[in-house]
């Protein structure tokens, strides 16, 4: 930790914080400097007490304490500087092959999930999504078919060989997720649900981690972190658009995030166009920058008939649109050294 | 429903579209503009199908599709026309007494909780806040004393008569938290985990919604309609900041949000100024601010040694500092019409 | 500065870096942490050449650049530990007496503005606002009455008393602003105009600085640091609301400013709620919490007829909202110990 | 524009909004719905006296007012279907051909910028970017070379044959800045400046128009529409980065931007990658999204020596690593159809 004094400052008034920096287990170290004096606090920042609440203890005398080391550790490139590939099924993302997870926004039925998954299958994609549980902002809103959808989702993987994957909202259908789900995403409002994220780890599925509407990067892999130190590597964080003042499209895709999760972490990161623009037509051009810049894979919502799909109908795309879609990413795969 | 079409639209493009609104159950009405047709589709928009589809059945016809109708009925003031007042034991939140609560961010001992419990009480807070399930960021902080927790709260209870306001963080902790909670708190990060949100609802107890980080004021209703529409009318909306690129507070605290509140619903609104600025510096001011825009209640973060607190010490305020601060409220609370 | 190095750096590594950190006029201190190592570059940051690009000459090596010095100096507290006043005819802002500017968002007609004029100084207003020239949005738009609506303002202000604050938009127009203006308002889409702030402050006039959509505090200051540097202390800040997501109002009026403004920095702060909120509705509610938390002044959008406004009618209040307003703050500004 | 009334309005206050419509010059058109009665207002919304006043005149009648026409005429794919061209010297831009622009942050030195202008022609760009005139948060950085550093450009022009563009700060700067450069930089800070803009605009020199911080793409779109509307239809747009709550890079890159742009317009889009992230190791990545998705040319900062950069030295590129992502780009401007 480094601590920053106001100005001004006596003997004193120092040798006060500096006691107190004593108490708490880390060893001060003083440099005076032009315009103010700096404190360094030698000790490690994730075992011992914080530092941070010295502006409140010395509000006159301390101006800031600005912490040194990352609070994650597991998630971090530093712990394990080679990829980490997570498995699902046969499928093994994070490695050489690109992956595409696409398929309906809810599970609705036999039909339309048969339907959909034999069309994603044939264009390329080598993952089955579909909601089973949907969290909606309104509770008038289709909730999902539940248990029922999990199993038309089981069905649809007999039949395609397509991995599943879905998501879990609620710890009490941790269990029943599992069975049925290859992968287990946690959605962006629930990516701060602790006690959602430690129940997932634990069940040793691999775990499709979204960003938050407004999370930091830094929250965001904190969030991971909880899932590997729950014993479980098998992490891959999806980027899904986040919050700003922009209301052209439903939220911002942070494609910055690719780089970013490559530089900071181990961890395959995955893009989600479909949630981030809130409308098909911008699908296409957004699944071909995520391919560039070196997503793992991507995350697209497709429907036979988005025009009676029963939830976020706006934002899938056609069975012809995501075939034609398929055939425009294949340049762009193979030149981001993709197979 | 109000469907834009864009210009030059065919009369054979408009008539599909016009059919396929009736397929929908609604009863379309075209208004040929200057610039532009415009269809409205009459129909109650809760209960039949979403027409926000139809720009992408139509996307070379339809511009753009508006609700008319608020998606939020039980919390809309139209609903409730007068103030709708909750009940924490002896304590009616919403009417003309303005009420205080007060307490540490996290209940850490049984001295420091009825140090505190005892000295906010004096100082004039009706109600008690503690944390005994924390949400924290990093795995590798403290997450409070859990059950343990909620038992000191209860003593501090039957020692101060306070009632207690205290985070439900899980579904499977529900039965445990109303069991010693007066007022079950859904915190920020679980402001749209509905599943939580219907678990509390259930137990009957008043709910303390507080807003997501980047909730806006719709969905945060709608997340209020969760609970309604599961039939506990007991709720409570909690402002605590909000994301912004502003980084010199740790959330900016959105005050117009009372007005609006009391504009839109009939529920109490709730000010939390100590985690919105995450600096005890500003709390007073906040509070000011809030007293005097007319909101219900305070939710203050005090402990009697911010500097040794487990969780949040550099926004906790002082025993003292709390003493003053409600002294210098009280001319206000008056000014604002209010006991 | 402070230098925080990777983990695992070589003494050889460390040295390349120590080196350059002299080269640049700085003298390293170095301090071995258990998790890393962190160098404290002691020298003045306003006047050696930043340190900011270590990351890019060493990016293996150096893991972040911290400062510690503020950027601001002119406009700090620590600069001018008493609060400032500003001198706009026989009206002193930022001293005892509480302000309140008012008047059309527009100048539209000597009737309109004289029969304002005369309504708010009977209110209790000592100032009267009015845009000659108006920046706006789309070219379509009423652009302002130019330098017909400042005489218009003189003239309002030769009859009524009241000292005049209008805004500035071309460093072209600054002498006949100046020449009319008590006041001169760099509005928020100027605020880092840099040569506008330079053209104004050289005229000596007060400015009243708004604060920019998606300014930070910081930047703020440091807008304000260039009308001190060029030898202009008459500066007020003036917040006007940020952009959020939120799009119930159209900024969010981040009313923590106030005791922001005042601990950082001696001048005084003004609150605009009109342009914040969007709609007249919230105006009151606004005024009333900028009155409680201590704000020296506010600038209100008051209209005789705003639905006959040429600009910004929805959140411009009558003459008898305004003089309603006025009697509701006066306990208020009373409570908060000014006149 | 569509006027929404509250639920429960009787007759005789529906007739005196339908009054106040016809009085402003538009034909009202009413729809009774299930739950809200919604009045159709037929007229040209661009030059009629706008109805969302009704909000402040009728507040207890009239819940919303929505506009139905766009904002912007001069700059919508409407008014012109085909994509526009820009031209620089030889240069287009907008066409089959990719171009990259890359120099310095800041014209620091004839040698720094004729090595620079040389290794970025020889690598593939073809237009020089270089500030002479600098827009600094503190007046206490370095605040370019002014018009010595216009001459400079001229130069680096006459030796290479690359373009020139450069960033207009001022009004009074205009005519030396037109003199030099081949293309008009407005800044982000500047992008709601409008008398800057419409003194760019008359030079007749094309514009490149960066994006504002917290611009809105409708936002954006308007400040082009001053360009256009004052007879200068040579505009591109430069998406640069949009301020969020994320600050691990410096501003979030909206690439959505790009096929957003490419939709609502018929003006050339341009990335720059640099300003956005704020550091030079994400630049390479964000090039290739952009690339990808469409954007008709990359503004790239490129320094010999970034360590020793006078200005925003941490964001830089070296002349190799320009070299090298040149290389790499050229897959993908093939894989995206362009040359």
């Amino acid at each position: 930790m480094i601590i920053v004094l106001k100005p001004g400052i006596s003997k004193q008034q120092e040798t006060a914080v500096l006691k107190e920096i004593r108490s708490r287990g880390y060893r001060p170290h003083v440099m005076r400097g032009v315009a103010r004096t700096v404190i360094g606090a030698i000790g490690d920042e994730l075992t011992h007490r914080s530092l941070e609440t010295l502006t409140t203890v010395f509000p006159k005398i301390v101006e800031s304490v600005m912490p040194v080391q990352k609070r994650y550790k597991l998630v971090s490139r530093e712990a394990h500087p080679a990829n980490s590939t997570v498995r699902a099924r046969e499928h093994v993302i994070g490695g050489k092959k690109f992956h595409v997870m696409a398929g309906p926004c809810s599970v609705e039925s036999e039909k339309q999930l048969l339907k959909t998954a034999v069309a994603v299958k044939a264009a390329g994609a080598t993952i089955l999504r579909g909601g089973a549980f949907k969290p909606r902002t309104s509770p008038y809103e289709f909730q999902g078919l539940g248990e029922k959808g999990l199993k038309l989702l089981a069905k649809a993987r007999a039949e395609t060989g397509l991995a599943v994957v879905t998501e879990l909202l609620s710890e009490t259908q941790t269990e029943v997720v599992a069975e049925y789900a290859d992968i287990i995403q946690i959605g962006a409002r629930n990516s701060q649900n602790f006690q959602l994220l430690i129940a997932a780890a634990k069940t040793g599925k691999p775990i499709l981690l979204k960003r938050g509407l407004s999370m930091k990067i830094e929250e965001w892999l904190l969030a991971g972190e909880y899932v590997l130190a729950n014993e479980n590597c098998n992490l891959m964080f999806c980027e899904r658009g986040i919050r700003t003042f922009e209301s052209y499209t439903r939220n911002t895709l942070d494609l910055s995030a690719i780089p970013i999760i490559k530089k900071e972490s181990h961890c395959p990161i995955v893009i989600d166009p479909s949630q981030a623009a809130g409308r098909a037509d911008l699908v296409a051009a957004l699944c071909k920058g995520a391919v560039a810049m070196g997503a793992d894979a991507l995350l697209i919502e497709v429907h036979p008939n988005p025009a009676e799909a029963w939830s976020d109908g706006a934002q899938q795309i056609t069975l012809d649109g995501f075939a034609n879609l398929m055939r425009e990413l294949r340049p762009l795969i193979h030149a981001a050294g993709r197979e």
